[in-house]
């Protein structure tokens, strides 16, 4: 065992506070890293104040983990002191399922994927997040950060860049496509840039213009303003694909009126209460509304080598520990570009 | 100008009488067909009873038509006196949309598919359906109808077996494929009939066991009821494929949780409120809430001669005209096995 320091809510709903936890010794097949930077994801503040029902406290948050290989077990084979590594929303699953074994690890219907925090692991004992300077983790579960891409930048991706790219590429986003991303935030942002690199069509449906010059850099063609009606009326029948990255609740018939004949609204975001749909809008035109959870591993490597191919990080703000709880307003005040990072060498 | 006996309600709600409307006289491109059968379709009722908003009235509903060709115009190329058609849910749409060039008439974005009856057509006249003796119609609307399919169950597959058929192939029922169908009425039966046909592993969700016997005769494999709650707990995570028939409110959370990773539930039928869904339900296992209209002309074709080929036609009760009315009241009841068609010689 390794005592780290870390920050941590003590109880729902409670400030994040500098506290230690212990991390498991290195086993086989186990690698430790040094965490660098963690990125503050819109779930960790649901998760802490049990937004989507009861937690494990204390609980230490962050599943947007960048760092340094510092130790590897004696059955390691993919990774050696001092390789740049990620670990994002899982550390095991049960590897058995029909899922773990097509990479689909994040839909494991073995008992579920092991969340990287706020979650039992195997031997019953609880996960602690990338809120800390040290975390211990299987190595099928780390992921490699290529040379290309800062550390710093690149721990978002590890939940935020999986979570656009993959339902991105399963339907189909690139040459030829038009694809709307629903909100500019830390999801909306990094779906712009993957979208655009993929080469698709990209057009940003956001509340207000206020951040239309920041998209438009980050490489989409188009923005409008959700809250001026005319938008729905120059878009309809538009898009092939929109991914909704929105949490708050939306009118859903009017997204699905600027989708295709045969287009899909995808939803990565998602309100904590149940939403209205009339099926008539799903009817007319053969549309498609459905979910996607962040990505698998082996797809999550390959985000990573897109995202360093194309030069693609994330946009951040890099804060100190100490700065946490004043971030998590700020999130959720959406007053962020776009995503918050944890320098751990502050905690 | 022909004047032709039929069936129509005179105002919304009203009973349906009998009443002569005028066909128009052939055209350079219409077929002038004598019917022999008109199904009885629920949106008929929906229709009639002003369930889907304000409708035109006097209404001739019957959008499931098999007859006989009695009249060509001089430009027609595709039929010739004497031969077996079908007309289903729509007489005309732009023909020039993407939508219209791709076969997807049902989807047509210039302006929108002619339906059969309850509609305005190009020149502004009302259309009236197949409840009478004759029906005038573009040839490019027309279908042909097998030699191996009786008229009579032949019906209504221009509505129930095409809208089932659709969406069965558009998601790839077929082997190795687990279906389900949820419903087991006049659309329902068919989709059992199809997806068997298709090669699926066919299950039948209903709310009881009452049907079974009919289910399994029409080639499902299982047969459950939604009715009992340890259905959802067998048949969790189960099925590739769920199209559901059903136009009565639904626990679509519960539904959702019978799918695999990547399943997709499609509606056919839909009730007229919103549906209320956790957006949840979708991402965990990437599952699709989707929906689905009539199919294509060219795609009705295919259907028709799918259904010869594995010797499918609709199980009906046959009424005379003066049994419409019983008949709308035994549809609300869900009391018939499974679609009834009216004899229009007794019209």
């Amino acid at each position: 065992m390794t005592t780290v320091a870390a920050y941590a809510a003590p109880a729902a709903k409670a400030p994040l506070e500098r506290t230690t936890i212990e991390r498991r010794a290195v086993r086989e097949f186990d690698v430790l890293i040094d965490i660098k930077f963690a990125g503050i994801c819109h779930s960790d503040i649901h998760q802490v104040r049990e937004g989507w029902g009861e937690a494990i406290f204390p609980m230490v948050p962050g599943h947007e983990i960048a760092g340094v290989v510092s130790e590897v077990g004696p059955g390691v084979t993919k990774y050696k002191v001092g390789d740049r590594v990620g670990v994002g929303c899982m550390v095991d699953s049960c590897r058995e399922c029909d899922n773990c074994k097509a990479g689909l690890e994040q839909y494991c219907t073995g008992g579920g994927m092991v969340g990287t925090y706020n979650a039992l692991d195997k031997d019953g004992e609880p996960t602690y997040g990338g809120y800390a300077q040290k975390i211990v983790v299987d190595e099928n579960y780390v992921v490699r950060i290529p040379d290309g891409l800062s550390l710093d930048v690149a721990a978002p991706l590890l939940c935020a860049g999986i979570t656009t790219y993959s339902p991105l590429k399963h339907w189909n986003a690139g040459p030829g496509k038009k694809v709307a991303v629903l909100g500019m935030g830390g999801l909306g942002h990094m779906a712009v840039k993957l979208a655009h690199a993929l080469g698709a069509e990209v057009t940003v449906l956001s509340q207000s213009l206020r951040k239309q010059d920041d998209g438009l850099k980050l490489g989409a063609d188009h923005y409008y303003a959700t809250s001026d009606p005319k938008t729905f009326q120059e878009l309809a029948g538009t898009f092939d694909l929109i991914v909704s990255t929105v949490s708050a609740p939306l009118d859903f018939g009017a997204f699905l009126s600027l989708l295709r004949t045969d287009g899909a609204l995808i939803n990565v975001g998602a309100p904590e209460e149940p939403i209205s749909v009339n099926l008539f809008s799903l009817i007319a035109g053969r549309k498609t509304l459905a979910g996607s959870g962040i990505g698998g591993i082996q797809e999550t490597q390959e985000m990573l080598d897109f995202c360093a191919e194309h030069g693609l990080g994330a946009e951040i703000e890099l804060i100190a520990a100490s700065e946490i709880n004043e971030a998590y307003e700020r999130v959720l005040n959406s007053d962020v570009r776009y995503r918050f990072v944890i320098d751990t060498a502050t905690i």
